[in-house]
């Protein structure tokens, strides 16, 4: 299949260009290189040495036997994308292209409209470009589990029943989310949604939750180092576990904010790039909007707290917890149960042994353990969702 | 109260400026005079001879025994706003100021792009400007009873509580917009409530019907014609009543699209200009985010038709009703039941006479009639939903 990859050069799409390639898939992607821009500004850096993206590809025509059409550019510009599906025909679309970072949306008004008007324009383009271009391919889209918030009943997979004063309708299950960042998620959901019914379109929206993980165990993962995908661990790109981790590897505490008793769906990095593929490969039908909730199993960030600790003891690295000043205004407490049968029905198999993929996690790490060190500083937020800045002070006592 | 009108030169945005002013209140706008460059570009003019926004100042000054204190200026420029806000202090903000046209946002990419990133950061500007400078100022502002649009069960104000699966929770009502312009209100509603909550902003978010009038008989109103408002007639800025009474006027036959059994909230101009009023005097409490259905009565826009062929036919125009291709993809035949009990629980009068601001209407657009007669083009619609440009033609059989 003639697969095009928007942000392949990030966290997933770098792995997931690796996994389709070694699978025979013609794969095609674009970047502009801003995550790596992103990172820098946040005064941090890949916990991986990633290489560049000349040096990424030669790699990869080495280690697949076929060339990752590459070009450089920008999703602002509607006539890139659309010359870009013109040469390439795509057959499936992966966008990962966006601001992928709730602290980093909301540091100013700057970055705020910055993430919104970047991520919904970037959208809207490949959307009329696929309309454009080829309306009969896949539009595979990343959004995210925090889409939905935290509400007070089920969360089921983008759409639920409900009688409402005795009569019945098929609705798109309200979003409440946390960020700008989040925001920007919910509005391509509508908008693709739209495109969809009134173009015939077809998309896949992910709602992912948190990725985890430093590899694949992919032909060549590990063996030829040229072929890493970054690992980021400060306040804004290092999603909470990685940044667990990474805390782990250089004697800090642990820092879950607040009471800690968030609840998240999460997934290992290999169960990301698995459900993409099986999306990928079970299309929708033309015109069909549908929505995937995708993650592994649901744990509060505490629970996840105590597994790294735990891995973390066993291989010698004496891990200790220590609660961190909430930086965002979120709920501490609070219901959560989200429906997550889709991928399942698709064949998707958990890998299900969290504790095994911590001890990966950790072992890779502990190789780039001074890398971590030396920007140690960006692990302790001072984003603050009230819009003020300053760094987050670890509790004495934590709420419960 | 120290009011601040986004979009003063509009089509609302004036009578609202007369209306406070005329009441005391100070009132301050902006405007980047967009709305009169779009009209054009659309190859039109208001039926109103409307005067340039130096003409206004004067007769508003002379009108009122008051300036207006207005400056031109961008909202996607955080710097403007800010710096106004800063000057001025507004204790209600009035937000009028977006692109708001869905056929205009139909037309291409380019419009689109435009219309969503421009409305989008619009409104963030104006956030992070309140939170800055008056946290404690009310933010009114116009969205659209399309966010909604046409579920199969009853439409409250904004919140529903519902049973799922067992449990219990109140949630925002799901939207189903059916524009790029529509989904803005919707994006800028997520946004708007999420502002409210992190940084105890507090908000009337306005689900407007469809607007139709030329006059809200304030003082000076009539008699003074520097002071008239706007009136669009073109497919694109034209509302469907509005767009009627100018056929009406120059025997051009009313144009329901398709079935013509779309159904949609209405209300006069003047009603408009009390609710905007109702809400500005009635703020709500610190960090609440609130939503008004804000119109008269639902009718279907064949209904309406009606109503101005036996109006137009009282007064002699021998008006005829043809249905046209419909350029939209939507339902033509629906159920609608949406709630509108805030404004009416906060003292709304409803004019209640259609046919008597219908009459009101005409007879103001026969003094323009030849201003009408110049455009006549522009009536008919050629942005379609299909992304295609192409002329509607007249409909010999109109399913029902």
């Amino acid at each position: 299949m003639r697969i095009f990859i928007l942000g392949v050069d990030g966290y997933l799409g770098w792995p997931l260009a690796r996994y389709l390639g070694a699978r025979g898939h013609e794969v095609a992607g674009c970047d502009l290189f801003l995550r790596r821009k992103w990172v820098e500004e946040m005064g941090s850096q890949s916990a991986t040495p990633i290489r560049t993206m000349e040096e990424r590809l030669v790699a990869f025509k080495e280690n697949f036997g076929r060339e990752l059409i590459f070009k450089e550019g920008d999703l602002r510009d509607y006539d890139f994308i659309l010359q870009f599906f013109k040469f390439f025909q795509p057959e499936a679309i992966v966008h990962l292209g966006e601001v992928p970072s709730a602290p980093y949306s909301m540091i100013d008004v700057h970055h705020c409209v910055f993430t919104q008007t970047n991520n919904i324009a970037s959208t809207l383009n490949i959307l009329y470009a696929m309309k454009e271009v080829c309306p009969q391919a896949h539009l595979v889209k990343l959004g995210t589990m925090g889409e939905y918030g935290t509400p007070n009943i089920d969360i089921p997979e983008g759409f639920f029943t409900i009688e409402y004063r005795g009569r019945t309708d098929t609705l798109p299950f309200p979003r409440q989310a946390g960020s700008w960042y989040h925001q920007t998620k919910v509005h391509d959901s509508h908008n693709i949604m739209f495109a969809c019914k009134i173009w015939g379109l077809r998309s896949t929206d992910i709602m992912q939750g948190v990725v985890f993980g430093t590899r694949i165990n992919e032909m060549g993962d590990g063996d030829d180092d040229r072929l890493l995908t970054r690992f980021d661990f400060d306040q804004c790109f290092g999603t909470v576990l990685n940044r667990y981790c990474a805390q782990a590897v250089i004697g800090h505490p642990l820092s879950p904010y607040g009471a800690g008793q968030q609840k998240r769906g999460f997934l290992p990095l290999r169960d990301s790039i698995q459900c993409l593929t099986i999306a990928i490969n079970n299309p929708p039908q033309e015109g069909e909007y549908r929505v995937f909730n995708q993650f592994e199993e649901v744990y509060s960030v505490t629970q996840l707290a105590q597994k790294v600790k735990k891995v973390g003891d066993e291989i010698g690295l004496n891990v200790d917890i220590s609660n961190l000043e909430n930086p965002r205004i979120e709920k501490e407490e609070h219901y959560y149960n989200p429906d997550h049968r889709h991928l399942l029905d698709l064949g998707y198999k958990p890998t299900h042994d969290v504790e095994q993929e911590l001890r990966t996690i950790l072992e890779d790490l502990l190789k780039y353990r001074s890398r971590i060190e030396e920007k140690k500083e960006a692990l302790i937020p001072d984003v603050r969702w009230d819009g003020t800045r300053r760094k987050s002070r670890f509790l004495t006592e934590v709420r419960r």
